[in-house]
């Protein structure tokens, strides 16, 4: 089965080409996002949703936003870039790695001394370079985090942190579609993510396409099954992981932590080194994107809460350090007490910087060669 | 404002009058059923639910399925009366309160040595009184959880256990609206409930209705409250509350009362003596109805998880006693360690059975008056 390609170039070059996600899983559509509002667009709206994607998907957009603008003088060109990088940047706060991957982009285009059209290809190979290494990083994050998925495992899952939230196989999915690839028994369950139902609507689709067993149950189901010993372990994604270990995730991942500890199941994040964020001390200082009431009142086309209630829709929550088992990144597994005060964005260059001094005080498992 | 009138009889006295509740919050539809498999139909199809509206609208159900075989002779009257309260009784597995109602009304029939017509008038007294007790009882609820509300309070409830689930002012809801009517400042968030969503649909709907701030969640997001210290105490209603203090509810509870027990929030269980079981020991001998999976999977008109992914759709779960910091009942406020070991349902007859026997070993609070 080809694999899926969430977030790629157009053939032409001149365009992002996503799956857009808001059609799964009824229909499987394509879309080519040729100018900035629609860069923008796709990723405010979730057509193209998951921390790393929209990462990859932001970079590879700046370009296609310039393309027309290779004609004007280098100044205004970088300025231009500057405009167009902000509003990218702006479209979702929470996740780190949109930041990250526009910054570094802005990076490398001032870096360029010659005319637009220099700096435009250095910053198509930037952006096949962060697409390259995002998959690079799921493969290794599989690797990883292999060893925490026994044979036979029943595994619970929270939102889309596969294939479909990537440029390549995923985070909390990457280990699982590494174990299903070797043979192994693994069935999946999923929560089905309300409001916006990527775990019904994603994890669902991607999984059940490549064979692997998943079972879809309400957000507010999976207590009673671990009650039941029917989980034996349950892995998420992350949008940002604070200096201190805090994981912000989607929301109702906290739940899933608080249920898991409670019944003495492994809570496991997976999620790449460039999730983590040395700059914010803990979950307190992250700032949780507040989405409209309507995805929850009235999601599906028809009223489903009275007109006059209110609705509290945070995107995201914050599961404290203290509940999270291990945290799988591309580096290995590391155990608490964590410390990612080590600028690993920095240092997602892997030929450039020694593994060893990115690593810094984290304590780590698995660690396997760069 | 009128009060709601979820169950009661049609003004001629030969349908029972629904809320339909499939249409709330949308529209506001009332049905008559004539029938036995109109009956039977609208409590499967939840039209009307609510462990102790069900109970009320077998009873009545009881009545109208009977009326049109009064000219039968006494003996076919009464096998047909078997049949017809097996029929209903079936139609759900989980709440105590649909057997407990039909086998009240048949012990009424076969205590009647007269004609059909004087069985059914003895029918139609009963089933009027089981209507008026349940009124009598949710009353008594609220006065009783009164004292666990405190001014200002914040309280967190899940699916619906207001009026929409009884013939009066409901169970969880019943102090809130007590609290609210003597001028207390009370607020109230509320899970919306996946998969049938009868905390947005309805809840949200009756609270706002009578003036009672009410915000939505997904059931997801209540951890994260409780962990912002928003919510200083839940209430939720029964289905079943076996003889040790297991408490069978709505899919999703457990989740509540783990994530209450985490973060050192009191979990409270409001519901009638009659949901009390003594012939069930402890929760893992409650029969769990599982429903559909199309509920989770096209539960909004459209697909939502992945046709080839499995679904698991229980309609309840159990929360142990251990989590549970006390039950208010019609007898009062009761505390661990429980012990349901008398049987309520017959003790139900207030003016039969002394109150002091009825109560057994079951320490009380706020006994009051019968």
């Amino acid at each position: 089965m080809q694999p899926i390609r969430t977030v790629d170039w157009a053939p032409d070059g001149a365009a992002v080409r996503i799956i857009d996600q808001r059609h799964l899983p009824g229909s499987f559509v394509e879309r080519d996002l040729r100018a900035l509002d629609e860069v923008c667009d796709a990723i405010r709206s979730l057509a193209v949703r998951g921390a790393p994607a929209i990462g990859v998907a932001g970079a590879m957009g700046l370009v296609v936003a310039l393309l027309p603008h290779t004609a004007e003088a280098h100044q205004p060109f970088i300025e231009r870039l500057r405009r167009v990088a902000a509003a990218i940047r702006a479209t979702r706060p929470t996740a780190v790695n949109l930041p990250w991957a526009i910054d570094r982009m802005v990076r490398t285009a001032v870096a360029v001394s010659g005319p637009p059209t220099d700096v435009l290809a250095a910053l198509r190979l930037e952006a096949t370079a962060i697409r390259d290494e995002d998959r690079a990083m799921c493969e290794r994050i599989g690797e990883h985090g292999l060893a925490l998925i026994p044979d036979g495992a029943r595994v619970l899952t929270h939102c889309n942190a596969g294939a479909l939230a990537t440029a390549g196989i995923g985070t909390a999915l990457a280990p699982i579609y590494l174990a299903a690839a070797r043979g192994h028994d693994v069935e999946v369950f999923v929560d089905e993510t309300r409001p916006l139902l990527q775990g019904s609507r994603l994890t669902s689709w991607e999984l059940s396409r490549a064979g692997i067993r998943v079972t879809v149950i309400a957000d507010n189901m999976a207590a009673s099954l671990m009650r039941a010993r029917r989980i034996d372990l349950c892995i998420v994604g992350a949008d940002r992981i604070a200096r201190n270990g805090d994981v912000a995730n989607k929301v109702g991942t906290y739940g899933v932590a608080v249920s898991a500890r409670h019944h003495g199941i492994p809570f496991y994040v997976a999620a790449p080194a460039s999730t983590f964020d040395p700059v914010t001390p803990n979950g307190d200082a992250i700032e949780i994107e507040q989405r409209h009431g309507d995805e929850v009142r009235r999601g599906f086309g028809t009223l489903t809460a009275a007109e006059q209630a209110a609705v509290y829709n945070p995107a995201f929550d914050v599961t404290p350090a203290e509940l999270v088992t291990a945290i799988v990144s591309d580096r290995g597994v590391h155990r608490p007490p964590y410390d990612f005060s080590v600028d690993h964005h920095a240092a997602l260059h892997w030929g450039q910087t020694p593994l060893k001094t990115a690593l810094g005080s984290d304590p780590i498992e698995n660690r396997n060669g760069v």
